[in-house]
């Protein structure tokens, strides 16, 4: 029976990829959670040797310290997310076999400007020290799979949207916030224009996203192991559009327009569109449109009922 | 007055650039060398921090384990050439001033298929753990800068030719050996076909690069902190025909042919043409011509003479 070790597996993604897992699982996260099988700093020696010993057959890293907090705390940043990530790939080599290895990227490994479309040949510049320590990662893990360590994937998420859960101080919280609060018949503030454009996918894609990224035919990927994964592209103008027809007017009307210069400048910097080519001739699919971005919300978190009714209904 | 570092000193690049610097110098490598401030491994614990406790003004960083070594040693090249780097700008970040840091970065970092020039977005694939060692330390050098731990700047070097001195065994060692032996009046193997092209600067181009990125108003490079060098491509034909040129038939005729299909198949991976626009507007300049490279290594390595004289003399 196939084994599968989870790294982050208590994570907004790890929960909803570990249902959907088959086999023997190795469930592992920094903080304790239900169905643990163990709970340890992956950057501390040792401990991805430990995860590693019983050679699991597929292994999700999908451990990371945020954006935000990798800004803040640099030395804690590039412990976790390139440390930790280095670590693992290490534990990994010595064990002397070749696992699938799926890493979860992300569109913070590239920086403004960009051209119309980020295609699949476009440099990695990130303005963030999180999407610093996520390109350096990508290198690593194609570096390591050429040399036969591993069989590595990595996989570029979009920005996940709609977020479940309570509203955060992340600078990207708004894109989820502006719909998940009305549909919840709460007030969402909109800090920037709505003619701000950015690149989503549902929680449902992401996870899809992984499982491909498991069984995929990784001889297809040649020595480029990391791919952006597609997305439906949005302006916040089409978002509000899309929730107006998904829940009406009354559910549009509770975004509170408030903009701050601050997060309208960070946002300024993030990638708007991509031309995801290679991972959609690999048979990875997006969301078809951001209006089935809002129905799964609907669906998956608020199990089919939202409290505002659409206003035709 | 002014403060140097030079990490790398005794090496090719390190012997040709000392000479050319100002103010008071400190001479460093992992081999003793004649001048030498200190004789260190650079990613030994300590090491780096004991470079920079003197905070020097400019500090140029040029060590590296070569490419076909960091192939054949994974752990070496890794401690090298990632680990090293990363101690040396730890202890910069953690000494709490803004020197300017020049790196030497290599073209390396890119690996085909690649466009008919590689522009300035170009992705970086490396094909080898060289090429990737180089391509996080460039993604390192841009986080620290802009975060102001220091003034950062990368320049990805060409090929070097004419390389002074012994042949030796390294894949891209026939670009220079088949100039510098026949001028010699010595025999010289050519592996590969006459239509391979290649991307060339000469020694002296290198140490213009390097003097310019030390005192370039780095203010106009904005996040992206890492340029290709401006080289001049030629196919192994046209090196032959400027050789020719230059010191004539019989030095050409010492080329003997002897197809080597293994240096061949790597040689394919490796960048043949760039359009380096960006360094050229950044005021780099490289050799006009590939027959101008050789002249360069007759006055520089030469003295100005080399044995077979050409055929119209």
């Amino acid at each position: 029976m196939k084994t599968t070790l989870v790294i982050g597996a208590a994570g907004m993604i790890g929960r909803k990829l570990v249902p959907k897992l088959e086999g023997e699982l190795i469930l592992h996260d920094v903080v304790p959670f239900e169905g643990a099988s163990a709970v340890s700093d992956l950057s501390a020696p040792g401990e991805a040797e430990k995860l590693v010993a019983s050679r699991p057959d597929v292994i999700f890293h999908l451990a990371a310290v945020v954006s935000g907090e990798a800004e803040a705390d640099f030395e804690k940043g590039y412990r976790v997310n390139l440390d930790g990530t280095r670590r693992l790939f290490e534990a990994i080599r010595k064990q002397n076999y070749r696992p699938r290895v799926v890493f979860t990227s992300s569109i913070a490994v590239f920086g403004a400007p960009f051209p119309e479309a980020i295609g699949d040949e476009f440099l990695n510049a990130p303005l963030t020290s999180y999407g610093t320590q996520k390109a350096i990662s990508e290198l690593l893990l194609s570096d390591y799979s050429r040399r036969g360590f591993f069989d590595g994937v990595g996989i570029r998420l979009p920005t996940i949207c709609v977020r479940p859960g309570k509203p955060n101080k992340a600078a990207s919280g708004f894109f989820s916030g502006i719909i998940r609060e009305p549909l919840n018949g709460q007030e969402a503030v909109l800090p920037v224009p709505e003619s701000v454009r950015h690149w989503f996918a549902s929680p449902r894609a992401a996870i899809g996203f992984l499982l491909h990224a498991a069984r995929l035919d990784s001889a297809r990927l040649g020595a480029r192991r990391n791919l952006s994964m597609p997305g439906v592209a949005a302006t916040v103008g089409e978002q509000i559009a899309a929730l107006r027809r998904v829940a009406g007017d009354k559910a549009a009307g509770l975004i509170r327009r408030e903009p701050d210069a601050t997060i309208a400048r960070i946002v300024e910097g993030w990638p708007q569109n991509f031309d995801a080519s290679r991972a959609l001739s690999l048979g990875f699919r997006a969301d078809p449109s951001f209006e089935e971005i809002i129905r799964i919300h609907i669906e998956d978190a608020l199990q089919g009922t939202s409290r505002p009714r659409p206003s035709s209904a």
